[in-house]
């Protein structure tokens, strides 16, 4: 939890302009909880308070501002100032900074850049979108496998300053080939004398540089390690992913899932700082192909109209039958979707699952079916109530099953096609149950109600 | 990502009873792997690939198993093999392994613990459920300030055993209270006779063992950090909690959202393990409160039966109109759910907020009102397609706005009430949305048709 008395006081001395105060304020909070600070303050005084900053920390307080942050205020500052914070970023932060840039921008900042970083720059750039590539940091240690741990050790100290992260020594070949991975801890516990390839065990657990960003959450979850090198190809190591840049993936991958789950498309900047303008655009999609989806629910119902024009007391229990498929499917599909992504059920497991989700929905159905029963006893009257009730009951279980099935399966055919399961979501799992609801209940109340046949 | 084939290879060996080559499989693969192939395997050969491992693996490879997986195989071994097992959890694990237990079998399991392993587990079972308590491991290594870096070192060198984690070391006064935690890095790259308060900053970050841990998680994304210390009230340290139980658990309180926002109840075990039943009695109390709600619906209905009688057609856009507003609903209920949840609005934020959704609704209304409109004219009629135009799409704006509205407040609201923004799931916000959907819908149908009044 970010510490919000010392956000609050931060605020209090930019806005009263003790610059003296505030100086000494930015020694000693913890560099996330200044940038909590500026990302709550307005443009002007977010760049005073950069500005302010003692220079080894404007970079690491920079690093953790949201990108639309990062840009309003590296605009404010002098091209030297900027080319500074560029060149002093981690790799993987620069990456992500300049791949949220507008292409006209990108090129600005690519010239700030010295010939060194700019390579490296433009390397890292060059691989996928959501790939590992993007997301790694080329600062890392490595140790030959002929060294002694004491000369292993003097090497690291040496080195330290060029690596994020130095749980794991990173054993290589001459060439760059990536031969193991030692936990530190185990460098100071060897003899000092022993030769760094006694303490390998040569078995490493890595990843391709192309491989898609969510494989890299699941083996640093799967292995429950901190930092995962990553490869090329041929083995040959280009970096290492940290578990801290997996967290914010996965947090961003859960949000995406959660999105599509209620039918908005997946945002990728926050609702805070989202304009009206890009909401809307967003969320108009989903909503227009439902209005046609929901439009079939209309054609369906006229298919009816002579009956319901017969037996007006049908759509008193229209909203509750159609309803009540679209809830069960959102429960499946919920449950599918997410279990499907956690890995948790697989495309093979269907089947198996299938059965059981139809046992639970004929549960659930029966269960439905007789309490709406009762309530078709008490609407229809002493003449209508059996038949009614008949009808709505068995009308109930038909669609709570049908539901079921629906949310089940949507998921399973769209990751089978190679499709995000997700893309399953409730409103349009609703829908569709909607058309069908309908559709399924007005049939059985023309059968036993001897109604009307359909409009034709 | 687990390794497939050797997953594969290893079930083939325990199916073809080739013991000599499977205890060589067992040597080399990843324990993480081992337990993902146990967890295919049925309950048998489960138990014989455990037994076949040997025997400082066990323990480890136990602790990937889930928590079902766990009690089973533990009923199949011996009390002298759970004893050991028991024992050589680490404590963490071990909390988590019997707080999953029924009462009445975690007397017994109780009974296997040694008089300290027995203690310490009450302890930490004394936690409230969800705290950080019952996730921190008490196996942590300190040191003294006044100690010497190449003393702490050696000292941690001894300890190493007995820390789970020892990429921080932290450094505690002779009762035990919490002064710092410098990463090991530092020492390493310390004078050898330096003290250890030279490396000290004295600006330690840490957590309480009774706070909520959904706190531990937003702490360790903040600030980026491997290893959160825990202390009591008094800030005497009592345990560490590492970023791989911080993932786990934030995956859990994600997938329990997810399946709030889906209005299944949250489930604790994975759906591939639940049976129908348990299924079932999770997910009946949501769809009955629906169909009360639902029932509600058909009430407001039957008020204007006089109304549909009249004019037929309003049935026609009774699906779509209902189901606009649960549609945005659901839409506005999963963004500010999820941005309350990631820390991205507050709950003081919501003003602002209502004037931007307010605005994003009225201008989803205005698109929708104008596409429904144009049905509106070519279902009507020559004589009634005007009137009707203006009805259909006056009352789609109109719902639109109502749907969003109620999404958005309401996981307000809940947050308000202190209780979870996920509560108000798409199920629930498509219900209510149905009912004040339908009262809009015949309202303005109502006063543009001249229809008869509502039944009363």
């Amino acid at each position: 939890m970010a510490e919000k008395g010392s956000i609050i006081e931060l605020l209090a001395l930019v806005n009263l302009e003790r610059d003296h105060d505030l100086a000494e304020k930015l020694e000693e909070m913890a560099v996330q909880d200044i940038a909590e600070a500026m990302s709550q303050a307005e443009l002007p005084d977010r760049t005073k308070i950069l500005r302010s900053l003692p220079e080894e920390r404007r970079t690491d307080t920079f690093s953790y501002l949201s990108h639309g942050q990062q840009r309003e205020i590296i605009g404010e500052l002098s091209p030297a100032e900027s080319r500074r914070i560029l060149h002093e970023l981690v790799p993987d932060d620069r990456t992500g900074f300049l791949e949220s840039l507008d292409p006209e921008d990108l090129e600005g900042y690519l010239k700030l850049l010295g010939p060194d970083d700019l390579k490296q720059s433009l390397k890292l750039l060059g691989y996928p979108d959501e790939s590992v590539g993007r997301l790694m940091t080329t600062h890392f240690v490595s140790v030959r496998p002929n060294w002694t741990v004491a000369r292993a050790l003097d090497h690291i100290r040496h080195e330290a300053h060029r690596g994020e992260t130095i749980n794991f020594v990173f054993v290589t070949d001459e060439r760059g080939k990536l031969l193991d991975a030692i936990r530190l801890k185990d460098f100071i516990l060897a003899r000092q004398d022993a030769r760094v390839e006694k303490l390998m065990d040569d078995d490493v657990i890595s990843i391709q540089a192309a491989a898609d960003r969510e494989e890299a959450v699941q083996t640093i979850q799967h292995y429950d390690i901190n930092t995962l090198p990553v490869t090329d190809r041929n083995g040959m190591m280009l970096g290492i992913v940290t578990v801290d840049d997996i967290m914010d993936v996965a947090e961003q991958e859960f949000t995406e899932d959660f999105h599509k789950l209620g039918g908005t498309g997946s945002l990728t900047i926050s609702v805070r700082e989202a304009s009206p303008g890009f909401l809307y655009r967003k969320r108009i999609g989903w909503l227009m192909i439902l209005v046609v989806v929901n439009l079939v629910s209309g054609l369906a119902i006229a298919l009816f109209e002579d009956a319901i024009e017969a037996v007006i007391a049908l759509v008193f229990f229209l909203p509750l039958i159609i309803a009540s498929s679209g809830n069960a499917g959102s429960q499946s599909a919920t449950l599918m979707v997410r279990a499907l992504a956690t890995g948790d059920v697989e495309a093979s497991d269907w089947f198996k699952l299938w059965g059981k989700e139809l046992s639970v929905a004929l549960l659930l159905g029966v269960t439905m079916g007789i309490a709406v029963s009762l309530v078709g006893i008490w609407r229809g009257g002493p003449e209508l109530g059996m038949e009614l009730a008949m009808v709505v009951g068995l009308a109930m279980l038909a669609v709570v099953v049908m539901g079921a099935m629906l949310g089940m399966l949507l998921p399973f055919i769209l990751q089978r096609l190679n499709m995000d399961p997700a893309t399953a979501s409730t409103p349009l799992i609703t829908s569709v149950a909607d058309v069908l609801g309908i559709l399924i209940y007005f049939s059985i109340a023309s059968a036993i109600l001897t109604l009307p046949s359909p409009v034709t």
